[in-house]
């Protein structure tokens, strides 16, 4: 890389947001290609009385979001947004994603023009006419710079605490993919870059969905076969969608982190499932367990498969996506869960690919006698 | 299907296979190109003072290994295997795997020499130099007849529930595939058939190593993204061993249910992962495990990776699959569990695959100065 050190800014400094500014702040100090400051936008608040941004710049430790776990010093939290961003040639967006729009409205105009996006931010926005609109796109069209983005197997908590894991980094432009790498990767969280940036985000969504299929079967207590096959099921419909709504990936995108493994994690741990589970067994509604188990705060994976199932439906698709559609079904309440299994028993997935030459078309008749 | 209906042998009548023998018996009465009667090979033994075969065909119930289900009444218990296999046209193998050259010698020249067999033999047998042999290769080489196989998440008690789930045939001929399916083929357990005959049977022995190591990380506690790693981490090495030692598959074979959905529910569930999550906590060998916890019986897990390590040390390849390797050396007790993680950090699925142009070498040099 010629010419100055870039500079990275963490848009964000929740959770995720600050494990991965203690990685990206320990690789700008280490490596020369990086300006040692990177800078974090913090949401200010206030925390036993005094700012967060003070707290964190004091003592190198986000103690509401993050606690139990020191920052690099290099690492400055600012609380203003344009401050944080403005001089950075790569910035990391990992904010809620209701917030992203307002947040591109806000620095438009006050970022470096050749300034280049990692978007680490899970699930779609709605797009205007209904359907999915992809954060990288969002921010690519609303900020005028190249996105790229960052999923993987990662809860926030393991990947502060160093155990080893794995990200995938979706980067179509293959002059930055070692910058980006470079950043983000360490000993203990390893990057593969491929160059499907949207078949990785959308991974990073439609998992939840499955999650929330893996959560029925172990709500209806239908054991480790049926679990495994929706989950495949489910993969196989990522794929599907990835190919009719997002043509040009590759099938071994799917085997990277952002796929198979964080799809996997998600299934048997997650909140999706968890939420789900419980969905079966209460009886209440989503809306309902989202009170009572999350605050209020909204479920990502039937959100997900409402805007899914829009998007399914306006191509008259739905048969070709029966899990997706019977678990969105599932979550509105127009089916039960013990019917999602009914809705896959004929997926498209098991009829035979090739056209097998049948010699005798009475072959696969039913015996009418004995 | 011209000429005469097929005739169905199973042999074999533990636990999957009865459970099989539920669904194949009910498939022939059912469909017209397949005989009644199917008969099952029951080693012969004595239950309560009686034959296990007069009480399967009195009581159709196999009461020693699948006890509470009903096998269909045209299953016929028969004790002898060269009898009960002798007019079958599909021999469906479904016994210990290191009963199988035996088998195949009782029954050479005793069978239609227009006979095909499906296998559902789990495992490698050893290669007479050493190395791995696939039990599908055995059966034709001894028994001079085609022979397809059948894997996936299928735990047999699950099966024999009518639990919904999926299987993979991998059947090299087209001509034969939709009778395996049809005589397979129910409602709840449903077939993809796949050419890839090889790499269906390599899945089903190799994701036994892995899931010794998913059961390393649940014994050092070390969370959920590491073993999705680890997990994904095998699956890149069984697409890459059967890339290298049984080439020409296709990567679609991988996301059926032979390959990752049998992957997932073997790394979560199942006796491989049990015993390695056991191995670390108590520190005791795996052969004292296996004494304690299995019977005496051998663990699938160790000993494939002891035959793989045979072939990959053989080819000089063993740094090519590092976590095999390192599976390998901590159940024979070279290595602890611990160090699995660092043989694995550098792996070679984290090396980019495309060559980038670095502008700088030095680029990615460690800062000597803060």
């Amino acid at each position: 890389m010629p010419g100055k050190p870039k500079k990275a800014c963490i848009v964000g400094s929740g959770n995720w947001g600050s494990a991965i500014a203690k990685i990206v702040g320990h690789n700008a100090a280490r490596l020369p290609q990086f300006d040692d400051r990177v800078t974090m936008y913090v949401y200010e608040e206030m925390v036993n009385g005094r700012k967060l941004t003070e707290i964190i710049n004091e003592t190198h430790e986000n103690v509401k979001y993050l606690p139990g776990h020191k920052l690099p010093e290099n690492v400055v939290a600012i609380p203003d947004v344009v401050e944080a961003a403005k001089d950075a040639d790569i910035l990391i967006f990992v904010v809620p994603h209701q917030f992203i729009r307002t947040l591109c409205s806000t620095l438009l105009g006050k970022i470096k023009p050749t300034a280049i996006g990692l978007s680490l931010i899970k699930g779609f926005d709605q797009a205007a006419g209904g359907g999915i609109d992809l954060i990288s796109h969002i921010i690519t069209r609303n900020l005028r710079i190249q996105c790229a983005v960052l999923m993987g197997a990662n809860l926030a908590g393991e990947v502060a605490d160093e155990k080893f894991c794995e990200t995938t980094i979706g980067c179509r432009d293959s002059r930055l993919a070692p910058l980006l790498r470079d950043l983000i990767q360490t000993d203990y969280f390893r990057v593969v870059v491929v160059d499907d940036e949207d078949a990785v985000e959308v991974c990073g969504a439609l998992k939840n969905i499955v999650a929330c299929g893996a959560g029925f079967v172990d709500g209806l207590g239908l054991g480790d076969n049926t679990k495994a096959a929706v989950i495949r099921l489910g993969l196989m419909e990522m794929i599907k969608f990835v190919d009719i709504f997002y043509p040009g990936s590759k099938l071994s995108t799917f085997f990277e982190s952002c796929g198979v493994a964080d799809l996997i994690t998600t299934c048997y741990g997650g909140r999706n499932r968890r939420v789900s589970e419980a969905f079966v067994k209460t009886g209440k509604s989503i809306k309902e367990l989202e009170d009572e188990l999350l605050n209020g705060q909204k479920l990502q994976g039937p959100y997900t498969a409402e805007e899914v199932n829009f998007m399914l439906k306006n191509k008259g698709m739905e048969d070709r996506f029966p899990l997706f559609t019977a678990i969105h079904r599932i979550c509105i309440g127009e089916l039960s869960a013990g019917e999602m299994i009914e809705c896959i028993k004929h997926h498209p997935e098991h009829i035979p690919k090739t056209t097998y030459v049948e010699e005798d078309e009475t072959a696969t008749e039913t015996k009418t006698t004995g």
